[in-house]
């Protein structure tokens, strides 16, 4: 099969998005999007043994050296970034090296932040290897880390030159982080696309199975309507918080549960489920968005934290958030909006769910 | 007297550069700057005592929170720069907070990059209490902190809301570290601009015994001149270069030295006139530009730290800045280019003066 392209539109910073099966298989070659000849991989533990030696033969003539971060959300820090710009420092890298990152989305912020601050900004290339990073966190230029205070609260906006996208990677994820990814698939139907919805339904067990095809269908189009956003309000003043549906639940649920113990992902799916029964809109819609959860292997429900810990995490992102707490509800699947009014009474009967 | 603005136009990132007397007295207003009303002042153990209290009554209306840093280059890093960060991540400020450097370059360039990188950037307010940093640092978006392994090496580009300087802030200024703020104010006129060259040789003295007019002159003109730049080439990727006269050999100078030793303004002075010899422009320019340094009270050419070490630091900076050693050199004064090519044996005599 052709890989497929498409552009994220961003003026000078536009990028392309290399989309395909056997990408890495066939040595792809990633040397024209580079400014230089030399490069820094950062990957992982997990992923280097399965993919960094393939990678290695996408990057012809250039000169390579890699650094192998520890897998996981809790290495996110600041001090991990610091390894790799020491890394850089170590090895004079130039203004004109770029960082690799191979790997999932951790992987992708921390390498993202870490180009952005050498120098202030080398250029930068994703091969994420993980569905979420594939139609998430490799799209749409945020890098960062996490701070004991919260997450992702240190961090640039820094724009790849490329993605690769290989769905060949998703060979060896794990089940509960494929369904993770489609978390997210369905968030972009859910929000702006009802025929990439009903899509979604129609082709869960495909996507489920690893179809390639499906695989590939799904990515493209969480990619594009990602990147039609993110060019309209690259840094979020406005639109881009669309892509927050569900988020604000979610939060608050990683939060209480202590991060790692749902993935992101799972998260979300339960604060879609929430956040569609907030928004008011029919039964017979709220239990789509449910059942397609439900065949993707994701909770639709709040896990049992509790109310009040719900509400005291959503109470200091509002602090956080300049006073206000603000909602992206539906008016119907596939049409989503930002707003501050939401029926505080519905609210505290959806926190509720997690008493029970 | 009024204060005079002048804008740096960088479409949506425009702001002013505000500068005149009396502007901490008379408690000039910096909160219509601000996007919310909360802020946190960086300064440092030895500003702090003369100005916070009068920069507080610039913030009316605005919750303001401090953290003092150490004094000094060393500890322009990356550790400083987190506890910057800490303390905004411990305050819970909001993505609307502000970030406000009172300060020389150092405070400036520490607190700009931690506004950069707190949520992937927040508003930050440059008010720089030297010379150096009213001239140079405090315009055009350069922040960064040091790496064991070099200087600047971590930083991010990041336009400040507004740039307040008050000439009265240079009455405390030691008179070593007015001379070093001038090697800058020389430099733009070497550069781009024969008529203000001119001005600065008729009003040396008068800038050096701190006359108010003429202060506010030369920071203006200076500022006009590097804004007009900056706007042209937000990012150096071209001709921002040319800022960077006398620097090649100035910074070679200060690694060689070890940094500190010499003040920044001092080997960019002594810089310059091996850039001007260099370039081969009229012996009689060259004095002239010598004979000002002199007048300045700055060197005019290197210290004996010997021509193997100035040109090992220069190697290795070729190496990091992808193989390439670059000049700027003078056509004649006022009329500075960026070039690649210039005359080895001429730069070997030059750097021969560091063996004496």
């Amino acid at each position: 099969m052709t890989p497929q392209t498409l552009t994220v539109d961003l003026g000078t910073r536009s990028y392309p998005i290399v989309i395909g099966t056997g990408l890495l298989d066939s040595a792809f070659d990633l040397s024209p999007a580079m400014p230089g000849n030399t490069c820094l991989v950062v990957s992982n533990e997990t992923v280097a043994p399965l993919y960094l030696e393939k990678l290695r033969k996408c990057l012809p003539g250039i000169k390579q050296s890699s650094v192998l971060l520890p897998d996981g959300e809790s290495h996110k820090t600041l001090l991990t970034a610091e390894s790799i710009l020491d890394e850089l420092v170590e090895s004079r890298a130039a203004r004109d090296a770029t960082v690799v990152a191979l790997g999932g989305g951790v992987v992708g912020d921390i390498a993202g932040f870490a180009a952005a601050c050498y120098m202030r900004g080398i250029a930068f290339i994703q091969v994420p290897t993980t569905l979420l990073a594939q139609v998430d966190s490799s799209v749409g230029g945020k890098t960062g880390v996490n701070h004991p205070g919260g997450k992702n609260l240190i961090g640039a906006f820094h724009q790849p030159q490329i993605v690769l996208i290989d769905t060949d990677t998703l060979s060896t994820l794990p089940d509960r982080e494929l369904s993770a990814g489609l978390a997210e698939v369905i968030k972009y139907g859910a929000i702006v696309d009802p025929d990439f919805f009903t899509w979604i339904e129609t082709n869960i067990h495909a996507l489920l199975n690893r179809d390639p095809e499906a695989l590939i269908y799904a990515i493209r189009r969480s990619c594009e309507i990602k990147a039609r956003i993110v060019q309209e309000d690259e840094r979020e003043s406005g639109r881009r918080a669309l892509l927050n549906f569900g988020h604000t639940f979610g939060h608050a649920i990683e939060n209480s549960l202590g991060y790692g113990e749902w993935l992101h992902g799972e998260a979300v799916a339960a604060g879609m489920s929430m956040a569609a029964r907030l928004s008011g809109i029919d039964e017979a819609d709220q239990d789509r968005l449910k059942a397609l959860l439900d065949a993707a292997g994701l909770p639709s429900s709040p896990p049992p934290v509790g109310s009040a810990q719900l509400r005291a995490v959503m109470d200091m992102d509002k602090k956080v958030k300049a006073g206000k707490l603000r909602f992206v509800l539906l008016r119907s699947l596939g049409d989503a909006f930002i707003t501050e009014k939401y029926d505080e009474l519905a609210l505290q009967e959806i926190l509720g769910m997690a008493d029970e």
